[in-house]
């Protein structure tokens, strides 16, 4: 958001000789993957979280991963920074642009190599939009399982950067568990494989670190991704309860009894009010809150746990449980969920989503503190979550055109991270930190925990050019935020200002 | 083996002053917590692969967290390498000791701290037996799923050091998978906090990054693991095959169905006659492979579960399948199993107990190629499996007392895993690295590879104390051993070989 001050100084030390530049590049790109004139820079100047917008230098798409490799070599040799970008729909700034860099976009990359039925692997390229690799699985019984609401659009190398969760990952896992390799060119160009398609690898486990760092250390050009066999049989039901505390309980004594649906969604009244005005799915408006809770397997698993489900749901207050009759009625309940937060556009002229995550048993206590957090600062925030893993998107209702509204929404917002984290959670679930909650990175780790951030970032990215400013403070950051742990009296490591 | 040299110069280039070492350690540690005599030393020469032997220069065993900061800090600025150890189990060297360092014993940090029955969490200390933490959730109902053959002995944290897998993590994940926060204490003594108990971390997924890091990164000295709830029903199978190639196809076509059993291991024909013959299980003495397959969920599940597994092990030439009727027959089902490393003690005066891991669709040729390798060398490998995970352990049966047998066993051993890496596998699956195979990654590795793990490897232990000589070789020693992939015609940061 505006209020915010987008590149610190030490972001942006970089001298950068851009006609030298543009020449060296222009050797390497096809002449209409260097993008030099303003107007065409435009488009690429923000991602999904649009309140921040910054130009790059250049815009470099290239074909091939040498080409990759070419352009990586000349930035490092330059000194100059690169961002890498798929489709842009990151909601936290990760692939917002810096201001002396390039802005690398995969855009091209967009093949799915190759599908493995009988390993149930995919191999694509990472510009490659996370529903296509289900759409080329499907011929063959499977599908990929994770599933961000942006599914249609976002990339999976975007994915893999921010470890992109959804709504089937509360049974199947986030991206990390869900990638087995990944081929990376390296800040000076090298190419170098991480993982493999063997069940474990041996060496430091690099490609769960790869995943949710944000572009940070290594540009990811190749993915190779497990896919699940489409299951037998889906049951989706739906439970009314009064309070959202209620609902809140149902949810954690479901996973306490053992059973991992494959998914388990809330929405608070007004959420699903909005929803329902929008596409009419049946919600009850009555209720204070609802529970859409998906099971998947064989036929018997499915019979005993909805039995299961159901018992804890009227246990713990459901007023009213729906099962969907068929599958058109199955995607009628989804769809208000997957329409929640374009619902919630027409409740305020703008909404400022957030994505905290909590440990389950302390739902519904947080829930009652963002209300009263929101009621403080006069404005309305409803909710939306995959409760099953305890990943909230509060959205903060406002109307940026009142003055000192943008500012109360994202006081809140700041409000409700710390919340998170006081509670034994974390200051984001699945969006990723980029530009957004990099202040809130200081609540959230001491100075120790930060400093070895950075001396992991220094390992792949010595010179500090692999997406710089985003998802680790630096210590003067956090220092000016006010959250800084000092260790032992004073600033550890002041070379550690350069990244 | 003791072909192998232990450790290479690069790896012993210490000048340690043990008199003030023992100074400064003893104001530290408790009296009994220092260990300076070399018969009370000597219980600490090897860990579980006996044939590598080293006497540490001291054993430090502190009894608080403070006490491993303080060692830590000492050996840090005295520049004295430090391997840590729990139960001494590891099967590859990894806690060898070095023969200039402190081998910090983590054996009195044994208690389980807390159990959180409704968030199904355990908060331990590293020495905690990996059976002691089920015994201890066993009265709520919750059990911890990995489980190592060696778990009655084998410790917490060494299961996250080496990444530790077992008969469940076919469907329950590795160690990794199941492990939620650490508490870490840096080379230099400092004390982080890695992970959360939140589902999803931000920065860096150093959670992961530890697990197999082999003691190289620094001392865990406390671990939350998730607890599982125990299984409504279990069933036992058991599957006769004239054939291990046909046994291998059974195994992919169940996991090609969708089905993730709770284990599913085979053993091929010497194997189940070895174990037959040592605790008379029951098991087909005619058959050319047996596979054991435990299936586990609500009654209903494992019902049809077990139904169509039937279907696919006859499919696949099964000549007999046996369902065990009541606990007393599937834990005798599981007991030759869990017996046939001892049994192959029988076999053969000793064997070597190799641990490398293949994609599933290449199992019955590969078995085939390990019987091939084996009568070459004039020997004879017997086979025991996670089959489910392409996890293999052929047991190389030899008589050291023969010329040349341990010599033909080493080479056996190294064709095997070689082959493994060939068809796209690596160099272990759950065994780690250690000292035992730090030549093979070699070969699983390109030298951009290896040089961007020991980067890693810096940025949390700058000065290499942190068991130096294991699980990642230098350049230097890949060069000695003959397969260096070079870069750019030139040895890359020749810096990198002081670690």
């Amino acid at each position: 958001m505006s209020a915010h001050a987008l590149f610190r100084p030490e972001d942006t030390r970089f001298q950068v000789d851009a006609d030298r530049l543009i020449e060296r590049l222009a050797r390497v790109l096809p002449a209409e993957g260097l993008v030099v004139d303003e107007d065409a820079r435009r488009p690429y100047e923000c991602d999904g979280l649009a309140a921040y917008k910054q130009l790059p230098l250049l815009v470099a798409i290239p074909d091939t991963i040498a080409q990759v490799q070419e352009v990586m070599a000349i930035c490092s040799e330059l000194n100059v920074p690169v961002v890498a970008r798929g489709s842009g729909t990151s909601l936290s700034g990760g692939s917002l642009p810096h201001p002396q860099g390039v802005l690398l976009s995969l855009a091209r990359f967009n093949r799915v190599k190759h599908i493995d039925a009988e390993r149930r692997l995919a191999r694509v390229e990472p510009g490659v939009r996370n529903l296509a690799i289900t759409e080329a699985a499907a011929p063959h019984g499977l599908y990929y399982a994770p599933d961000p609401s942006s599914q249609i659009a976002c990339s999976i190398g975007g994915n893999v950067g921010e470890n992109a969760g959804g709504v089937h990952c509360l049974k199947y896992g986030l991206t990390v568990h869900n990638v087995v390799e990944l081929t990376v060119v390296t800040v000076d160009g090298d190419l170098v494989t991480i993982g493999s398609e063997a069940p474990d690898s041996p060496g430091y486990d690099l490609l769960a670190l790869f995943h949710g760092s944000e572009g940070m250390l290594g540009v990811i050009v190749d993915i190779t991704v497990q896919l699940l066999p489409n299951p037998l049989t889906k049951d989706v039901l739906m439970a009314s309860f009064d309070r959202v505390e209620d609902g809140g309980r149902a949810v954690a004594a479901i996973i306490a009894a053992g059973i991992i649906p494959g998914g388990l969604e809330m929405m608070d009244g007004p959420a699903t009010r909005a929803a329902e005005d929008f596409v009419h799915a049946g919600y009850d408006i009555e209720a204070g809150a609802i529970l859409i809770c998906e099971l998947d397997g064989s036929a018997a698993e499915v019979a005993d746990q909805r039995e299961a489900v159901e018992a804890v749901m009227r246990e713990h207050g459901a007023t009213a449980i729906q099962v969907a009759a068929d599958d058109a009625e199955k995607a009628r309940f989804w769809a208000g969920r997957k329409a929640a937060f374009p619902a919630a556009g027409r409740l305020a002229p703008d909404y400022y989503c957030m994505d905290g995550t909590i440990p389950r048993k302390h739902l519904a206590t947080v829930l009652q503190r963002i209300s009263e957090i929101s009621e403080a600062h006069g404005l309305q925030t409803i909710n939306v979550f995959h409760a099953g893993d305890g990943n909230l998107h509060p959205l903060i209702l406002f109307d940026a055109n009142q003055p000192g509204q943008l500012e109360a929404a994202e006081a809140v917002g700041s409000a409700i991270l710390q919340l998170c984290v006081e509670v034994g959670g974390t200051v984001t679930g699945e969006h990723g930190v980029g530009m957004e909650k990099i202040n809130e990175m200081c609540v959230q780790f001491a100075s120790a925990e930060i400093e070895q951030f950075h001396a992991v970032k220094r390992a792949f990215d010595p010179q500090g050019l692999l997406n710089p400013g985003k998802a680790i403070p630096t210590l003067n950051r956090c220092a000016e935020f006010g959250k800084l742990h000092v260790h032992k009296g004073e600033l550890p490591h002041p070379e550690l200002e350069r990244l």
